[in-house]
């Protein structure tokens, strides 16, 4: 393919997400307005992959999500770091590690911003594709509910893996997500959390626990499509086999799942690898979900920051060009 | 609840139908137009339940799963069989035990005329559920996917097992049914051979595996609800450790599914517990497809009856009622 012949700036941003989302472990996510990562790529004559992290508890270079993005963008465009400079700036919005798809937001503004630069030869599903493959510098396997999430908005879902297929769809109208990240309810190895929680997993389950997961994902699907929220929060409850063996290890989350049903929540699980917590509200009920969030982890011990959010419709997008 | 005064005699139908649907084991099934089962239920004073087959191939008394339904619709409107005298008539239009939900429809059809007899006290998951026990009687388990298409017509989804949720959705336009009834493809002992064909499953599946059914469920219900027939078609296919348990029991399977998808179909798969196989086609292409394989079934030594059929809309449904 043809390089640019002057330098191009492109920066992009991508919404931070809520990968899982409860039913459907690796297999979807909601974007969120909590906040968006800000990729700047120039692309110039010469050779070279640089990734520069401007937070400075964020790592750069090769174990930044966004230089693992760029070289599959790269290859995918029939190209590599030896054709063509690339300098990548990536300037955090989403907090790391606390459950949000930080380091899918910033694969996803990454390969975003690259594409973009590079005259956009790739497709949307290779787009998902090369962010996963950043993603994977930070979660050990490559998967593509975050990333999906923070490339398109709205709510994301993986319906193969291979090959790759992932479908956007409309959040409903008048949902609300609150979101709380628990300080020190899990110990885990802050920069391998997703690892960890992965770990956690059991290698199989049974035909019958496999069946159960198969009707929470048409349930959440019936509801999202035909805007039954009663059905969408009844099917983001049911967590299965993933929610049983993290769940434990967040301190208080099965007190807190009840409390926040009980006031009036549509549903409740773990966000992305965990530890926060996230459930879905109507408008008028998600002030007093957060708050009984709040006081349940409050109650086991653990301090909680509490926020309300809103599904996000807008994914990766172009923020500044120069060329 | 009030008793009829006068005797009641009502006549009810209901469709065959296609369980499984390839990605959704147990919990989805298509309503077809292959034939309807009818069942004519007489209830006045008196006590005791009898139900007469009016087909020699089919056992009546207990062993009719007419016979189970009715216990369970009596029981959930609060009377049993000496409460109240019950006659049920089978007279059977689905042909049994070639995977088009034979048993399923006589339990819907027999659960839909006693409740309209007795003045409908269930609800339509109560009715799916009562049906589900008649259904029992056959395949030694209670499950819903053949009864709920059978009572609700269309594409039934059960997006939760317990409690029961049944959701009905419409089948999309332009989609036809090939389905071939393979004589002698497998040695299976007839009365119990959806019992049989449980029996191959595999207890436990890698989590990786349940991951991928769920993806194929997804998939599933976004191409039903879109209208993507290429989706729904590639969903179908997808069917998992099941379709491999069950796959290598019918000769000639994989190469029928070979044929037909390179012949135009748009998903294949094995229909209910098998051993018949039905495809996806689109309107212009399913003649081609029924060549493609019957002649595939005929290479492997199979005679196989192909026939063409339509998505039912119309579940279970009064045909006569005398009071």
């Amino acid at each position: 393919m043809p390089l640019p012949r002057a330098p191009v700036v492109v920066e992009a941003s991508a919404p931070s997400s809520i990968a899982n989302l409860g039913c459907l472990f690796d297999l979807a996510a909601m974007a969120v307005n909590h906040a968006r990562d800000l990729v700047r790529v120039r692309v110039r004559r010469g050779e070279g992959l640089t990734v520069k992290s401007l937070d400075p508890s964020v790592p750069g270079g090769e174990r930044n999500t966004a230089h693992g993005a760029a070289l599959a963008v790269l290859r995918k465009a029939g190209l590599s770091a030896s054709d063509v400079r690339v300098e990548i700036e990536v300037a955090k919005g989403v907090e790391p590690g606390v459950g949000l798809g930080s380091s899918g937001a910033t694969a996803a503004a990454a390969a975003y911003a690259l594409n973009e630069a590079l005259g956009s030869p790739l497709s949307t599903a290779e787009l998902v594709e090369a962010a996963g493959e950043g993603e994977a510098v930070a979660a050990g396997t490559p998967h593509y509910d975050n990333v999906a999430a923070s490339l398109l908005g709205g709510v994301a879902v993986v319906v193969s893996r291979s090959p790759l297929r992932v479908v956007r769809l409309e959040p409903p109208e008048g949902l609300l997500v609150v979101l709380a990240v628990p300080r020190g309810a899990v110990e885990v190895p802050g920069e391998r959390k997703t690892e960890f929680f992965r770990g956690v997993l059991p290698s199989h389950v049974t035909l019958s626990e496999a069946v159960e997961q198969c009707s929470a994902a048409a349930e959440f699907l019936v509801g999202l499509m035909l805007g039954d929220l009663e059905a969408l929060g009844r099917a983001v409850s049911r967590g299965g086999v993933v929610e049983a063996s993290r769940g434990r290890l967040i301190r208080g989350y099965w007190e807190v799942k009840r409390r926040a049903l009980e006031s009036g929540a549509l549903g409740v699980n773990i966000a992305g690898a965990g530890p926060s917590v996230f459930a879905l509200a109507r408008e008028g009920e998600a002030r007093a979900v957060a708050e009984a969030v709040r006081e349940a982890f409050a109650e086991a011990g653990v301090e909680a920051e509490v926020r309300v959010l809103r599904p996000e419709p807008v994914g990766a997008r172009v923020e500044r060009k120069v060329q």
